[in-house]
This record gives structure tokens, sequence and C-alpha cells, in this order.
């Protein structure tokens, strides 16, 4: 079945859960559902050096029954600013002690981009619940994914937005942002997701193999490794 | 010479402008310039109905001599939910004491998704500060025009971004918050702009000439009225 096509009709409250393709946005979709939400999932194509983790999101969302699937395209890539989406090395084999300062491989704005459209996209639905897979422990020095970012959105969102000014309110939920790595894979595990499917690597091989060396392979390794589950990445 | 290329070579203090080829942010570009920074015009094509208001926003950046000029791609039009991006009738003839409500012609987090996409460019090249033309006093009902949100907005930028965390301030400039349209415009008449070149209409003819009865026409007329102006628009 196509992944954009509905699979749930229920009548359940409908969310937009942000997909990446990794494994944190994937343990959030598994978790807006095991809440009873009937999910939208929604990736960006923004100019990423890789169409590996789009094609990720796909399959997750079609193996996983979201209610449907959307690719929204936005080219930050011309902005620069970002090893994800320039020529430039990303940085290989560091420890995770020295991942607290902002690497580059920050995408400016990008997590505020994304959460202003995906709550557009909300809004024209009818909805006012947004999830995304942010997380204040293991986050790669992000700016953008700190608890006093998503409580200043969701402020602003509540001012920029028709829902916020007809007595509705928008919340922003982020299910996984006091959790560890580990903690995520149990979570995950436990609600049956199959995180062969997700892709984290930021320089995979061509065919889609994951390095195991940047920062997002090596903090995934840990994170399986701490929690005892067998880390079913093809490292290339 | 094309708009996209750099006229001004000064070392004054960079600033992105929005641009959307109206009078209010046409003036908010020349009380940018008026106040010494390099301004960096960026206008969005963003699935409006017609391509009028991007043409005129080139017009502008070239005969104003902005720094560069640039078109940012965003298609929210398919999310729905705006006349101005849909084939719903604009509303016409309506009276301005009518206007305090949300129209149809609201378009889901528009400003805030321009915003964020102009602080991601901002923080590309190394500037803190935000022009954007809106009006807390002619605001036709949009809500992510008041006082309000936009300093939600700051808030969240800051927080959203390593400009934010580095010791930067960003600064979202609304020169023309608390100025009525005739204010507006008296203040854009002393500066020198030119606002034959600028396009207010949201329903014009395939050629471009204003229709003189939607929301914006209205307000428009009745500034130059107001302001004792002679008004240079073409109505069709």
């Amino acid at each position: 079945m196509p992944p954009d096509m509905p699979t749930h009709t229920t009548s359940s409250k409908p969310a937009i859960v942000l997909l990446s393709g990794g494994l944190d946005s994937t343990t959030a979709l598994a978790i807006a559902q095991s809440q009873g939400y009937t999910c939208h999932t929604l990736a960006f194509d923004y100019g990423q050096r890789h169409r590996h983790e789009l094609d990720a999101c796909a399959q997750i969302a079609s193996s996983m029954r979201a209610a449907s699937h959307r690719i929204f395209p936005i080219n930050i890539g011309p902005f620069g600013g970002s090893a994800l989406t320039d020529t430039r090395e990303i940085p290989k084999d560091r420890d995770e002690s020295a991942m607290t300062n902002i690497p580059i491989t920050y995408v400016p704005a990008r997590n505020l981009i994304f959460l202003s459209i995906a709550l557009a996209y909300a809004e024209t639905i009818g909805s006012t619940d947004l999830f995304i897979g942010v997380n204040a422990i293991d986050y790669s020095g992000y700016p953008d994914c700190r608890p006093a970012f998503i409580a200043s959105f969701i402020h602003t969102a509540n001012l920029a937005t028709k829902l916020g000014t007809d007595g509705h309110k928008v919340e922003i939920h982020t299910p996984l942002m006091n959790m560890t790595k580990a903690q995520i894979i149990q979570k995950g595990t436990e609600l049956g997701v199959d995180y062969s499917m997700t892709h984290s690597c930021y320089d995979p091989s061509p065919a889609g193999g994951a390095c195991g060396r940047c920062d997002s392979c090596i903090l995934r390794r840990s994170g399986f490794k701490q929690a005892g589950i067998d880390d079913p990445t093809n490292y290339a």
C-alpha cells in the first residue's frame, strides 16, 4: 500500500508526528499510537545529503500504519551552515563527552522551521497535537532540542495561529525528552518497533549502510549496548 | 542588473528584510536602509494564486538597491486552509470594521514559517537583525501580526539557534507595528518609496491590475486617502 494512503479511519484524536527515519522519531510515533492518537507522519526533504532517511520514513509510516504520510520539500540546503547539507566532512569517532558543543552537523533553526510547518499542517486538518522525538539527554548539543525551546515554541504557536486564538490549545508532545538513548530503545522495543527499518547515520554508504563512526551512529550503538538489546543496524 | 546580484558592499550591519511586494514590507525595507542596515531581501514563493507580488518584490529589491534578493520556494498551498492559496472566492467590499475577525485569506502559521526561515538565513550570513512589516492596527485580523506573537517569537528564536546561545541576541524589528496605514504611507513617501512598484491586491487581474475591492485594496486606498497622498495604484 502506498504510504500516503490512509490506513486508519478511526475517530481518535489526530496528531502530526515529525518523522526523520531515525530511531527517536520512530519511537515517538509508536508512543503516540500507543496513546490512541491517529498519527499523520510528516517528513522533510530539506536538501540533506542522502535520501536514505526519506526512504526509511516511507517504510516506517507504511509498516506502522500511519493514517497518512507526507514528505514536505523545503530546501534549506542552499543557506549552507551545516555539514548535513553541504560537502564538509562529517565528524567521525568523537567521544560522547565531546558532543555537548554545537557540532557542524547543526542545521540553522531546523526544528523551529519543521515545527512551524507541522503546525500549519495541524491547523489545516484540525489537529492540536504534534509529536517530535527531541531529547535533552543524548541531544548532540543542538540548541533546538532543549525543553526551554519547546516550551517557548508552544507559547509562540498558540499566539501565531487561529487554533490558538479560538479556544484550542496547541500541544507539542516530546515523549523522549528525558529518556536516555537506551531507555528510548527499550520503550520502542516494548511497543514492537522494528529498529531495522530506522536510519540514523549522517554519512551512509551509497547502498545505505551505516558508517558506525559519526556522532549519530556512536550514540545509537551505545544505546543498544546499554539497553542490552541486539543492534539490528547494517553497519557498512 | 539581476536582483540577486549584490549591489551594496558596505560594512554596515546586515539585516534580512521580509518582502511581500506590498506597501508595508517595502516601507519596512526603506526604514531599515534609513537606519543604516545592509538589507538582504527575502521573498517567499508559497503557492500564492498569482505571481504579481513576486514580480513586485524583484522590482522593489532591484530599484531600492537591496544588497541581495532571494526568493525562497515553500509550497504551503497544498495544506489548504487559505483563500490566498486555493480556489475560494476572495471576500470583496467588506467594511473595514468587519476586518477584525480572522478572514479566509489567513494562511496557517505563515509569519511563523516565514520568520523561522528568515532566521535560518540570518544565522548563515551572521546577521542578528530581521525586519518584518507587520502591523497591529490595520492588520486584517491575522493573529501572527500581533506584538505578543513577535515578542514570543524573539524569545523562541534565541532559544532555537546557535546565534542565540553564543552571546548574540536575535532581534525582530517591526517598525510599522504601531503605525496606521496612512502613517506608513507618509513615512515611506518621506523616505522616497515609489509605491507604484508595490502590489497589495489579493485578487488582481491577469495583467496585474488591482481589484480595488478586497480587504487589502480597501485598506490601501483608505490609507492613501487619509494620508492625503495620491494613490499610484493601477486599479483594473
